[in-house]
Parts: C-alpha cells; structure tokens; sequence
C-alpha cells in the first residue's frame, strides 16, 4: 500500500460521513481487538468528534470503556471477507490482528493499534461518555488521522443487515451547485 | 412510483445502516421544511432508534424541537439535484415541498409531512432530547415506517463534503459466512 501522510482531522468526515463500515481496533491491560461497525456518525468537525454505537456484548466494549480509546479503520471493498470473518468471530477466543492476518501499527496519540492493511486510521479518544450506559452510545474524538494520500475516496462497504453489503465506489460531483460557505 | 407498504420497523436498518443522505422533513405551527442529512446513526433495533444531527441554524431544528416530529425520507441517486437544491436553500426563504415539486403525504403517527417521491418514509417521534444543547444530536424512535417493496435495496447518494458524493448501488451477500444469530 501506498504510504500514509497526516490528514487533517477537521475533514474526516471525507471518510466517515458516507456511513462505510468500519474496523475499530482498541486494546487494554495486555488485550487487544477488533471489530466491524456500522452504527457511527460524524458529530463536529472541530474538535472532529464521531459517534458509535459499540454492543456491550462485543469484547471490544470493554477494551473501549477502559482504556478510552480506539482506531476507527477503514477498510476497502476488496477486505469484504476480512470483514466478515471479523464481525463473526469473537475476540474473547481469537487474536483477529493473528488469525486474519493483519498487522498492527502504532499510534502516536492512543496506545490503541492501527491496523496498517486499511488505508485510513483514526486516532480516537473517548470524550463523552454520558451516553454508554444508556445506548452503548461512544463519542470520540479524532486527535489524528493517517490516510494514503490516493485515492481520496475508497471503494467502500456498506451493511445492509441479513448478511448483505451495497458497494459504494464512484462519486458524483455538485460543486458547482454549492452555496461558497458549504464547500470545504 | 410503486405503491408503498408498510414495513417493520425492527429491520430499518436496510435502509439507514448503509450511511445514505436522508431527507428529514417536519413541520410546526403552520411552517413545513425538508433539510439534506448526512449526520446519522442507527442506535437500536426495538425500540428502532436512530440517532441525527441536526445543525442549530438550521431551519428544520426549531420545527424538530418545536414538535419532537419528523419524517426521514431515503431519496435514490436520480433524485440527486432535488438533494443539493435542498442542501442549498433555506426553509426561512422558500417553501422546499413547493420549490422542489415535492409532494407532501400525510402520515399516521406523525403530523410531520411524509415526502411521497421519496421510496422509503420513516415516521419519527423525539425519544431522548438529552444531548440536544450540547450537540445538536436528537435521538428519534421510528414508530412506522412505509417503503415501496421493491427493489430491497435503493441507488443511494452518501456525501463526503465538497459537493462530492459516492453512490452506492450493488450489493454483495456473505450471507453463507455469517452466524445464524447474526442474520435477520
């Protein structure tokens, strides 16, 4: 893969907004995992804050909760079984970086790993946790980001629910519709 | 356009889960407006809990919180220049139902309009408030929502800033690799 740059945090929604499935990676006291996601959205752009919702049954939820931090991942349409196999698969009985054969990366603001096979990785720490007892709801904040710097968007997956994935790839352009001040 | 039926609301995910820009209409002591929404998340199945962002200058937030109503309405691809026209006018100016050749419908739980062109209307009721102040984050139950029964899965425009949005259209099943309880 091409090599990452630091991409600005106050644009990650360039990433996140399009509703892709995510990877989160966390780890905590000598564990670590990963799990796929799909119920998070963007919630600021300054400071550049996203909203998941992480199951409490998920071995990840723990990590989360106690370390307060993650790496929200972004893996490509072509990583669809990697996927998978990750959102079927329980991190209480497999290391997923070992058995799915990723590699893990190191960060430099959370001690969260990256997983460095997916072409965008988020540095998140937990700044609001009013709402995880109630909905399991986790707001992060982006403290840093590393993307490659082509392409800008990904082929993407996107669950449908019931084992069924639509692709998003191509993108259309409105620019010129666009009032100045909604353009970034 | 297809008749529309009802369908569950425990299985909205299909359509929302996928990240789509949704059109969230609403209305309040004799004003109605349609704002372009990208900032979402699933957040329960039963009660269907949906999670949105709704910006504080936005015309729509006062009739949102005015009512504790809305509607989100899952426009396709080809309505794309009706999303940006929206996107791009303020409800204090224009009438967007009229402006646009949008045809209002009525719905069964809500006073909020239903947008008829749209193939897919979810009837929403304000459940948790509590994050409003501080991020303009409503937190909605679906109590009903209608959808045309085919196609099961809608040409979807996902926005990722800059006037630039990636369509999402095929799908790809893993239904085979997933576990049972996994599937719907």
């Amino acid at each position: 893969m091409t090599e990452k740059a630091e991409f600005p945090v106050s644009k990650v929604r360039r990433y996140l907004e399009p509703g892709p499935i995510v990877l989160l990676s966390s780890a905590h006291r000598g564990q670590r995992d990963i799990m796929a996601l799909g119920w998070h959205t963007m919630m600021e752009f300054t400071p550049a804050l996203v909203g998941c919702v992480i199951a409490a049954d998920n071995h990840s939820f723990e990590l989360v909760r106690g370390s307060g931090e993650c790496v929200l991942n972004l893996p490509t349409a072509a990583m669809i079984d990697t996927v998978v196999g990750i959102g079927n698969t329980s991190g209480m009985e497999v290391d997923k970086f070992e058995h799915f054969g990723l590699t893990a990366g190191r960060g430099v603001n959370v001690d969260a790993p990256l997983i460095r096979d997916c072409p965008v990785n988020l540095e998140c720490r937990l700044a609001d946790a009013s709402l995880v007892e109630r909905y399991n709801f986790f707001i992060f904040q982006v403290m840093r980001a590393h993307a490659v710097p082509q392409p800008e968007h990904h082929e993407t997956l996107h669950y449908t629910g019931d084992g069924v994935f639509m692709v998003a790839g191509g993108t259309v352009s409105r620019r010129e519709q666009f009032r100045p001040e909604l353009l970034d």
